[in-house]
């Protein structure tokens, strides 16, 4: 456990002012509704005014425009949420790895492994591979032969990177995900599939973020790009060829299938679904449900989420939307029916 | 294996009646379509009653109504797939844990390991990690540290429990289910995304069963709770901070965004996704493929999906979708200007 | 790296005719975009011409309609696209397993694992587990008691294979991929779910190529059964006792819940939900983001897939999907009304 700060060192190092008693110890962050007096929280939605009322925080973080909606010592600065996050970080660092190869782990003798790196039990390092400083490889990762992981980043347990997939610094990959499998490359051929050899690999740029379970395919001739600071949520797959431009989001579920290029600053939604061979231009943003069938050259919001109902009034509905066409076809006619009427009448 | 039973004996456990020879001898359960005459099945939907009438089954588990449609010996009971699941229990029990620590797991000194419990090859047990009685936890299973997991719940191969999770009773976890993995905050500050940490743990209560690769990541601050009697599916992810309620079953590929809460006795349909900050109250039944983007307050059962047709029925009727507020307009002009032609008529 | 060859060598291998300079010397297959001049590539859709003028490839697979769009050396062929999934077969052969069990690997006394095979670190092979021939398991794979795998199939790091199920000859498992865990079969009961035990097997035919984190339960009674041929991208779940014919191939995030029922040579797209207990026939295609919710007795296309649009539009489109019974209605009662005004007039 880190030691507490007061409201005043935090500002000192992360800007912002402090309203009310600038010396109340913080030891810990808290949510709005369960933070207690030692904890600091935040304020960023208009929604959770009731809440904030409520709060038992010892301090808030808050935007000046919400600075009177408590009497609770508080920062007040321009961006809550980011340095809400900020004062987590000081209250809780991440941990830097004990260095050191676990002996159950298997490290080929042509592995370079610097000797502040870590490797954890039952974790295997194939021959060429190459870790940077400070390197944190979790309990039964997979790192396959000639792949690169460069300084400070973290594999938790279970993880796979196949050959020569290379990682930038900085990377945090959470358990179950897996680097450079074989993108799904099958031709038609009389009937059958006949497999397209992947040869590509996949390159992950600075500061990226893997959720749980997530796959990212190698190349079919050329490289999977991931450029710097993109972070992708749990469960996503990301086909062969496919580029995700920098500094991009992806919520649990999305997926983008081969052979797309996704632009920097994007934004895509839980289980959206981008379709193969598609350019998405920079800071676009993709609703939770939709699925993008063409390409997109114009920033923006784009959705295509079906609206839910009670079922009953869903299966009327959409009894409908079987018929749009005809009932399309059949206002034209009236349309032209009562024209006609009005030109007779 | 164990021993046949008959059905005089089934009833003496399970209640129900015989209708037909009660000695009838059963030794495995089957499938209405492939069960042999030493093999038991069952009838819940008269969906089936053609594969009833030509079953081979030496018994069938049906309710009174559909008593009279064989004239083979059966048990009446009044859930017949109930009962079925509890005859299935009889003729196929649970294997008990052969005790045991593998020679090439690793499991901490500060570890609690009690000595019912049995521990696979390869497994990795975290310092002050806590298992109770008769815990199976599977190969290469990573349990880290300061995780708890409660007595006769069993982890099947490729588990990963983060640090400080916590699993109760009788729990089943499938292969590749990680648990604990940082939930998705990133807060947006000057077109960089900024980490929160993730500080809270997942507290999953008894009798709960995870399908396999299926995601539940800890929570942002507070802990992300899973209570008792949940039922999951594979491949379904679960955000932080979620509470999926008592007794509430989640079919393959739906999934929950952060900070939502699902009351008890829900049931969600596959490929359903309930977005984030929400409230659903208990008894509310999500249909498959359904993105639910509101709280709801009312039990009941809710639906949109979009109804699929032959491609060209598809595509013309899609065509109106884009063009519906168009059409509603030019709708409602119609309706004035007939409204017009009526009182001027 | 295999040595170059001329395309003179392709074609008195493949087939096809050679327009231009027979003994350009080709070492690797690229990309249109990225192709080198000692390498070759292939043109297989009238959207990459821009592409094909530019490239500045060695030598390019086309039809024979395409020819004339190009002067580079090339060859012609019927089939471009599997063609060069040859002739990159050619260039880049899958690598024969190096034999030999690791000395971290867990094999099972009785289980039978031939000279030829190649067991990985910390794989571990359960009892009575059945290997073929130059089967290849990867590091920290669990095969599970009874299992089997025949010939030349290899699984990637990190696969598990539950008790007694089966994987045909030439098999590839891509990491994280569980096959056999339990099916979700839960009786209801009072407001609680009582378990299914799951006693059937997973059953793979030959040739079957299964994509990372993809998983295939177990049958609940009967087995699930993978025909010959299918090709399973990542991510998939295939429910209990289903069935997927032969030459069927699915793409990411595709889905089939329990006991359904899949032709052979169907296309599955990214995202696509089959719901249970339904049949498709032979030679379906389901469109990206459908779900398919009746059963599908005639081969053909079928789209279910919301149409998205910016999000203005698709919110003032989307409000009228909820009142498209009610529209409906109003047009009816137009259509009578400016009827009996024309019966009038």
């Amino acid at each position: 456990m880190p030691a507490p700060v007061t409201l005043a060192q935090i500002v000192s190092r992360l800007g912002g002012r402090v309203v009310g008693e600038a010396q109340t110890l913080i030891r810990q962050v808290g949510s709005l509704e369960r933070a207690q007096p030692d904890q600091i929280t935040f304020f960023a939605s208009p929604r959770y005014k009731a809440m904030l009322v409520a709060t038992r925080a010892g301090a808030v973080v808050l935007a000046a425009e919400a600075e009177a909606l408590t009497a609770r010592p508080r920062i007040v600065c321009e961006n809550p949420y980011a340095y809400f996050a900020r004062v987590s970080r000081i209250l809780n660092p991440s941990d830097a790895p004990q260095p050191g190869i676990h002996p159950s782990a298997q490290v080929a003798a042509s592995a370079r492994v610097p000797a502040s790196a870590r490797i954890e039990a039952g974790a295997v390092i194939g021959g060429n591979a190459v870790l940077g400083e400070r390197v944190w490889i979790g309990a039964g990762c997979v790192i396959e032969d000639g792949a690169a992981i460069d300084d400070d980043s973290r594999l938790y347990a279970s993880v796979v990177v196949n050959r020569d997939c290379r990682i930038g610094a900085r990377a945090i990959l959470h358990s179950g995900v897996v680097i450079g499998a074989d993108g799904f490359g099958v031709a038609p051929d009389s009937g059958r599939w006949i497999k397209v050899p992947q040869i590509g690999r996949v390159l992950i740029g600075d500061d990226v973020e893997i959720g749980a379970n997530t796959t990212i395919d190698r190349g079919a001739i050329d490289d999977t790009v991931i450029e710097d600071g993109v972070k992708l949520d749990n469960q996503i797959q990301i086909g062969h060829n496919c580029r995700i431009g920098a500094h991009t989001a992806m919520a649990g579920f999305s997926g983008v299938a081969g052979s797309t290029d996704i632009g920097k600053h994007c934004t895509i939604g839980a289980a959206a679904v981008i379709l193969g061979h598609l350019r998405l231009v920079d800071h676009v943003d993709v609703s939770a449900g939709t699925v993008i069938s063409r390409s997109i050259h114009q920033a923006g919001t784009y959705t295509g989420m079906f609206p839910f109902d009670d079922n009953a009034s869903w299966a009327r509905n959409t009894a409908q939307v079987r018929r749009l066409s005809e009932l399309a076809r059949r206002l034209r006619d009236l349309e032209k029916e009562v024209l006609k009427g009005k030109k007779n009448g």
